[in-house]
């Protein structure tokens, strides 16, 4: 949101005129289908990210040249199977990760952070949102560790790695099924905890909601929560933390 | 339904005989899967609609050819992929909205309403469902307003079209996910918010039922709730409201 | 919402200065505990009404006396029992109704409307949230009309009055248990119908939401919803289609 | 289960061995994967109906051959595509019936029931279920009416069939989305009335639920209900009632 | 519902003025906070019973006058503690049921039916369910046989009571927990069954939801299902089988 | 469950009559409101327990006296507050434990197991749940070891008493919000791991749910689990185990 | 987890350098996208198990093999699709049981049980889950006896093999539907029962939770339960407890 | 936790003898009833908080007193109302905040933080969640800026203090009913947003659950999410991520 007050100062001193308030009030292009926030990275930090899932080819392609236009990095997640070709053949230099689903257009590398975030998860068939979240954190310029298949069912394995998690500044932590991780790595850190349940499991794990509220009920202090297998917002905060 | 009264005036005057009072109170046709109810637009106001989910095309193709022969303007909603070539060779004329998945068979241009309503919605994963909701209220003869891709992380694209918004006499507000925009578009305005939650999301929105219980759950007063995707009835509702 | 291009205009001509702009800007009250927002009459139509659920009975006459400083008319909702005495001390010609918690301090008579708001309920156990409804639109300046149980498990008690809610410009239909009276209704009338979800009934009513799932699948189009026991918002709602 | 005492008092005369004892408390044949219960039809009053969800080709073609080598008349349900063709080939004078996944062989025709049983339905969606009871009904004897798209959005239509209802002895009630018609129908009738929730609908309506509930709710008494999109449940009890 | 046609033959005829006709097309009386329904008996077999949830003393007087004015017998069910005395004051020939929180006025005592009906329950826990459903039958004039504390952990309990239950034209089986009994009675009986979840349990028996969600998968077929605790409906629906 | 085969043979040699076969399957005491369940020891290896809730004292004492007449040990769970005086008094030898709302009635001791039973739990708030485990190994004669408050965010405070949870033939773990303990317990043992979720927690925990999927879902081998606070169910499992 | 004060000890005495300690407090081999843990059959008595879902190909092939190397028998549960044939390959001693999902790679038979468990199943539906319980119990070395399509509706199939039974150590019963087997048996026996909810249902079993429920409720003492379909579990922990 | 590789490292040396070792390993005084976690704020930054609900006021007062003896602040959170009284007998320096159940033993008071957390609220009902983060982030030492009814209804609350809170380094939102405020906070600041959902609401809130999942499903990025009405938690990770 631009600062009203400025420009309040600005148009009562005449450096503004009445049009050029209004269009630095709005600081979006509308593409008809799509609102691109041009003004989000001035507003909260880093530029607006694309959400693929239900949007058509032919959005994605528009809505990522109207930001790669003004915003020289671009992350576009959920990208679904159509939009991968399209966006690939407009857009050469940008990368696509399989597995987490995300497509990243990297021309201006970020000063890297000088601290580091952990990504742990639980066990392999976590690593595709274990992966999303560090991809993500990366590209906004956040070093990472993973130490990933490090499940409560076997702690030696994740005791050994305990010191290298106590070294980041910030934890994410990826488990489905009952989702205990974030509670047992609580306990043993005093870094911030991003706890990010995730669909994997069957019968009663309903589809990531056992994970979400063993997450959310965690006697653990120092942990919060983000959406199931939502990777992306736990990368996001990650580097929005590391770098406070 | 019929005017009980009007009618039991008729029979004791002997204007109707009791086999013409039994015909009129019955106001249907019969097609044996179906009965078709030519007594709607008198009832409330507009034709009756087609839900086209688990009809057979054959069905679909009867109960429209049964409404056409009646009333000049025909409407099916959630028309399943099958159906689509059968309805469009038996009615050359009705025109298919494949995003929205509507037919629409327009021989009688209704006299368009005076006033507006406004379609606004929170992301452009929304459309088809907004889509739905703007179609249907420009079929039954209320002009429309689109505001897309105007969600509540960058309120200022909201807030630039808010003008737009309050000078139409209805609101729509479709949103997925938190389903948040209705309740600020609705402190914003004082006209009638129609919130229509969409399955768009992941994870803890559970196909919906996030947004519909933010709408229903909604600080701002003046708003209410039709069912998840139901873009169809916001559409009806609106131009019902419209045309008051 | 102060109308910000007028406000602009005004500091860029120098009527306003930049402090009286920004105070402008505000239009609410701070008592700290709560910022009672002076502005909603012009932004919605109607003044704030105060929730009463989780409020002290110190903060319910604070909030009520900045209200009744500025906005003669009044309306607090949800009153705990701890506040009704405080309340009818501080504001003698406050009325109090125990049925459906409210209580109304009117001091101004709006224009009532030319037409009437119906209020059907389908049992004589849902007669609080309907009188909730029905005072909050009398209150608004909407004359209505009641029609109580008259649940579709005797439908000649229904349609005995349908002419009588037939004449009405909006209707709200207020049940528990199945929630099935909206349907019928709406299939009935060419109004917009509101229908407000009760939690009466038992067991697999689940507090109301067997009558909300009920009433947001509704066959019969034309129909929305608000919350469970949310007689507020329905005549809320229906007032202001009333006097569109 | 056999007649206990019936089976002592004949052990104890010298009647019966203590092996043909055993094996008349048995009943059962052991495929190995099924135990066909040929006992069924002595004990609650109909052959043992095959489940077809879940089971191989061969498996249903064994126990259908099991029980037809015992009772004549075999009926399976919920029969998995796979499994259409081996049946039909091992049992050319079996009956299948797609929309509502029947398989019936009838080898004798039970006596009829001198009463009828209604079948109503909601809306030309629900069919597949409706016919699945009603199918049911007429394999196990009772004839059936059916009133078909009926739903309470145009009342008249379910009027104008009211006679032919209540000269039923029980009524099956089908309905999708809020369900509501068994409890317009419960207030009309003194049969007893046999519910059956389909999964028609979408958001809300949780694939049945929100039908379920109503039906459990209904306001109406004299109404029961079967499981979500059971037909065939209301098909066997609505002939059982109708045969007392 | 009155017979419309029969009416309309007399209107027709001159043997009834347009007011009779009006009056007896409406069939119930106007209390204000209810429309007491006199028509019910005619209509489907039994008086309206009251429903005490959620009704003032007053209100349950009035309307328990105002059926007792017409007909002779009246049951009110879930009675709530206020306006027991009010109750018995105003009906010193009433009965009241503390236990399953009925009170029974009945004048005329009914014809009794010839056969039984079986009222089966799992636990002693749930006989307060158990004789809501047995008193609401006897009331209508059906004798009743109890069964009672013969859940399926101990089955000889249940099997050397089998003959008296087989015995009987209508079996109600009242279980709470995990609701098997009721599968189990069906398999061994060929009368019809309802099922009635009662919301004794602890834990996830959520108030009588796995004993319902028990009782609607049930693998035995001739079962079907009300409301939690529903014994009046189970007693009612039984009668009313029971007579046929 | 009798011997039935035992009894078939002796009906056939003539040492048991025809009646006394009958009183020998029944095996139950008819109190009217309850069946006790004499036969239950032998069938299953403990005598009936009394579950309290639901029950009237005068019930209570019933049962309890019915058991005690044949049994010397009776033990009762969940005991309301109105029976444990009227119990007290009828058996002044029996224990009441307050926090867990057991009354033992313990006249023989059984000879003890010679294996021990671990019961484990993560918080001093879940205490009483874990008491009522304990008592009820204890009271069928297995010895047990406690180690409390040892929940999954100190670690160390588990690791501290591993040796000892190892020396236990079966585990009880107890545990409300994430209910993680029993993930950890289950990779450190190879014994057979009783998960107990308990409705401590507030939220998210919806009273004790969250607890239970966590341990449904544990992907630790070797856990199973029991209803939401039912201490006596693991109690009772955990010493059948521990006596095979 | 490694002996730790056993560790300590021989670190104090020169036994074990610090090196070689850290070693054998780890306890895993490192695959990067796995942490496969080769000290599980120390710590609980029983290899680890690979969880298929969710892996890729490449996955499966390195995990077993890093198994394969330590341990001779790896077991694969919920083997996807595409990794059967590349594991098959890599492995062509191993034994794919299709319905069941799961390879068992066994080089080493390990000593059998000298008692049997039973595995006991409701209905033919419920096979695959019945199996990989049975298998996985075999794999371990625990004889199985299983008693297939038993459920409650007939219940003379399961009186049938109750002796058979009785005779086995451990008891694991899977059912779908509305999961009551599990009581009924739980009230015969008096070996631990595991219960196994199934997915086999359709409409309100809601994918098997209605079992789980059941089960968790069951009023038979000595049952636990595993989550839904988890038929891997049940013979893991039966095995466990065979083996005491 | 204790560092292991040191403990092993001064074990080598002979600076710890064997038991030395295993009391520095153990790190909490064991109470019988509780282990209280003396090592916490060596493992993770801040002492071990104590959770009242389900705790005995006797256990109240020796935990708060075990850790009040090595730690010279200590916070009990939840305190039920018996636990009060005698809390503050033991402890008179002790603070009690009634709204939101807090007790605090500030003896030490820490260095304040160089930044400030804002604590923003959406209605006046939801103050006592806000307090209780408000007063924990200052107990831990962190400087708090109150922005409190600052709903999405009336957004010119909000955005009246939004340089204020942008001035802070971390920013707790906390709202009830639909629980819209985080995304519309989220979307105009780049610190990271702590959303604590309240219980506030009615009907379909489901006791703060429609707040959670609106939270959880924000589409604002950079928002985590604790449990409902969790103002502890929120409180504690608002000073973890200030004092980074």
């Amino acid at each position: 949101m631009p600062d009203v007050r400025d420009i309040l100062t600005r148009v009562q001193s005449g450096e503004l005129t009445l049009d050029e308030a209004a269009v630095q009030l709005q600081g979006f292009e509308d593409l008809g289908h799509s609102r691109v926030d041009h003004d989000r990275a001035s507003r909260n930090g880093a530029p607006e990210v694309i959400f693929g899932q239900g949007k058509t080819p032919t959005q994605m392609v528009e809505i990522m040249g109207s930001l790669a236009s003004r915003s020289s990095n671009v992350l576009a997640t959920r990208v679904q199977n159509a939009a991968i070709e399209p966006i690939l053949a407009a857009f050469p230099d940008a990368t696509h990760y399989p597995a987490s689903r995300l497509i990243a257009l990297q021309r201006n590398v970020p000063a890297p952070a000088t601290t580091n975030v952990a990504v742990v998860c639980a066990g392999t068939s976590d690593l595709p949102v274990a992966e999303e979240a560090r991809i993500t954190a990366e590209f906004l310029g956040s070093p990472t560790v993973a130490v990933y298949d490090a499940g409560v069912a076997g702690l030696h394995r994740l005791l050994a790695s305990i010191d290298t998690i106590r070294a980041c500044r910030v934890v994410i932590v990826v488990a489905g099924m009952e989702g205990a991780l974030p509670s047992v790595v609580g306990g043993l850190v005093d870094a911030p905890v991003i706890a990010v349940p995730t669909s994997v499991g069957y019968g009663a794990s309903f589809g990531g909601v056992a994970a979400l509220l063993g997450m959310l009920n965690s006697c653990a202090s120092g942990v919060s929560v983000v959406n199931i297998d939502n990777g992306f917002g736990a990368g996001f905060l990650a580097n929005r933390i590391n770098r406070l």
